[in-house]
């Protein structure tokens, strides 16, 4: 069974972190009906790079999801999307703070038809707060929250990462909320406005730092792969590329020595504990790379897992997709789209869930793709439709 | 009112993945128990750095939450785990994968006594798969999902992320899994089982890596701070630090060449357009840098800020906890436990929603601190809990 099967979602969001937040629901049952700009589509639908002029980034976002193209801007495409709010569980928005109400389709107004809507509003500062305006690039919320200047070595500059953990990272808080929502409103009735913001996302999960700072008045900032409590614990070179070594026992420690072929070290005052390793850890740093820069991460994963040592190669996308544990897991979904972009490869769903069902059953909507079938619930012929499409409305 | 009051949780995780799932379920208001190991508790509470003694780390992540040290390595502690666990909801755990197995505490044993259980399962890779039972720091997942390859310069090794993103994100599926749990606990009557593993989260949050792949045959790799769409948008060097740009429109590049002081820029065929600007991004860099590196963040800020270019300084910690916004937001909580570290402050709670009230009431527990009230509602009464310490169960 999916859980959510049964649930309407009005899903208003483009770009990445609330298609993020949406695909989850879809994944796990919920129908969710992308509503578009009548004309464009969600802005990715023109993002690089492309194959037979599809978006390959919209493409992987949006599956399992139904589109609806709609003029917001016009009365008629405000009044249908508030016919469908009727029969809607949960709407979910991205735009800038601010244009929903503009475009008179905010909680307030949208409760009046539907009492009990879920209404959860994602964005890079929040609804309220003197930064509210501030433009939402993810580079941006990372900058503020602590994280970038956390990121990259001490010598260098901060460091984004690199596949947005801002984006899904508040897309990730926005689907816990509607979850949550959809929990109090089963128990209550009661439907209710979620306000997440990219910044309160990063900010709440910066780890030790801030009660570091306030109780010690430490202002820690990057250290590249290296942590403060001991080593060998960092990214060193192999002949073919980089890995990781996680040192966090004598036991590990000691293997490591034999693996090195260097015994003498386990003794080595310089070394012989956490701390004498963490204060000495150039010189490690170096009799390490010395042995492993001229093998390759296949040996030395097979003379590190052998001795116990937490070890592993920093794997390329390529390399990721490759790897048989992620095919075990079934974290590689195959699609096929003949209208679009042809065969292609998307991540699976990373919720395994003895009774509740995840799928992912469609490949993303061509725009407007389901105008007839949505509109018909409320009341639209097939000629409605053509003509609204004629008026710009659809 | 809090949507999850009534809720109780039995919470068996430790370090950070864990604890950050179930402080999300406690400033819900579920009562979160922590079941800790009786002699030592949760390994976080001998990390440094401490003040009084006490840990800071185990702090922050263990607000809201309840104690009771218990061996369940012995018979009695075991028994005492399965009494408890039939008034329960929720059991988290994130041990090696097969420990709770051992113990004679996982999800087929527990259910046997509680047929609704919900039993959420963290860790590295997950409960199955060829590298189940490869250790599982953060830094092994990073390198392991193409995160860490992705993230950091061309020029330079694979960084991770400075703040733990691994343990966060895994934590953060599990928080939305249990949440879907209970809402289709509350429709069907039914509990059920939940794997999550940090590898699955953080591939599923790859972006548009894994189509790409598929679908081009190209292989990505990190790129410093900027994007492939176009410039500038990067981060550049101020006379006090650091600071981001984000110029995605050909209207913030018009006013950015005015307040760089060279209009003749907008002109320029080096520069005109999005693609012209990435292919001369070092020159553009040059000038930026040229700029903007005698000037503080500051005056940078107000410069941008009133041409409207999308702008950010890279802001520490400390500078991050003295934000205006941080505060209207109420993302900074202060605590006080005169029986541990005296005065603190922690991260507020991200979820904002409207009819769901979330707060921080208590401070983390000592260890084994709710023996006596918990095991109370089991029968046990004040001697029996002094025995059975003395036995070294407690």
């Amino acid at each position: 069974m999916k859980t959510l099967e049964g649930i309407q979602v009005l899903d208003l969001t483009q770009a990445y972190s609330g298609p993020f937040c949406t695909c989850q629901l879809a994944d796990l049952g919920a129908e969710v009906i992308k509503i578009e700009p009548a004309k464009w589509g969600d802005q990715t639908r023109s993002w690089l790079p492309k194959k037979n002029g599809v978006s390959v980034y919209y493409t992987f976002v949006n599956r399992n999801k139904k589109s609806v193209s709609l003029n917001l801007q016009s009365d008629e495409g405000r009044q249908i999307f508030l016919e469908l709010a009727k029969n809607t569980d949960v709407i979910v928005e991205n735009l800038r703070p601010g244009a929903v109400a503009k475009l008179g389709l905010d909680y307030e107004t949208v409760r009046k038809v539907k009492p009990d809507i879920i209404y959860a509003s994602i964005s890079g500062f929040g609804q309220y707060g003197p930064e509210r305006d501030r433009a939402a690039y993810a580079i941006i919320a990372e900058a503020m929250s602590g994280h970038m200047d956390h990121t990259g070595f001490p010598d260098g500059p901060p460091v984004k990462t690199g596949l947005s953990m801002a984006d899904t990272f508040a897309g990730l808080f926005a689907f816990a909320g509607i979850l949550l929502a959809l929990y109090h409103r089963e128990k209550t009735g009661e439907g209710q406005y979620i306000d997440v913001a990219m910044l309160d996302c990063l900010f709440s999960a910066t780890e030790s730092a801030i009660i570091n700072h306030s109780v010690f008045g430490s202002n820690p900032t990057r250290m590249g792969n290296r942590e403060l409590f001991g080593a060998p614990y960092d990214c060193y070179k192999a002949a073919d590329g980089y890995y990781v070594l996680g040192v966090g026992t004598e036991k590990a420690w000691k293997n490591l020595c034999k693996v090195l072929g260097k015994p003498e070290l386990i003794d080595d005052p310089r070394f012989s504990s956490m701390e004498s390793r963490k204060a000495n850890e150039e010189e490690l740093t170096e009799i390490i790379n010395h042995f492993g820069s001229t093998k390759t991460r296949a040996e030395l994963e097979e003379l590190m897992s052998a001795a116990g040592i937490p070890y592993a190669p920093v794997l390329s996308i390529a390399e990721v997709m490759a790897s048989e544990h992620i095919k075990a897991r079934n974290m590689i979904i195959e699609m096929d789209d003949p209208r679009t972009i042809g065969k292609y490869k998307i991540a699976g769903i990373p919720l395994r869930m003895s009774a509740s069902e995840a799928s992912i059953d469609t490949t993303a909507p061509l725009l407007g793709e389901h105008n007839v079938e949505v509109l018909s619930r409320i009341g639209l012929s097939e000629d409605d439709v053509k003509t609204l499409s004629e008026k710009g409305v659809l």
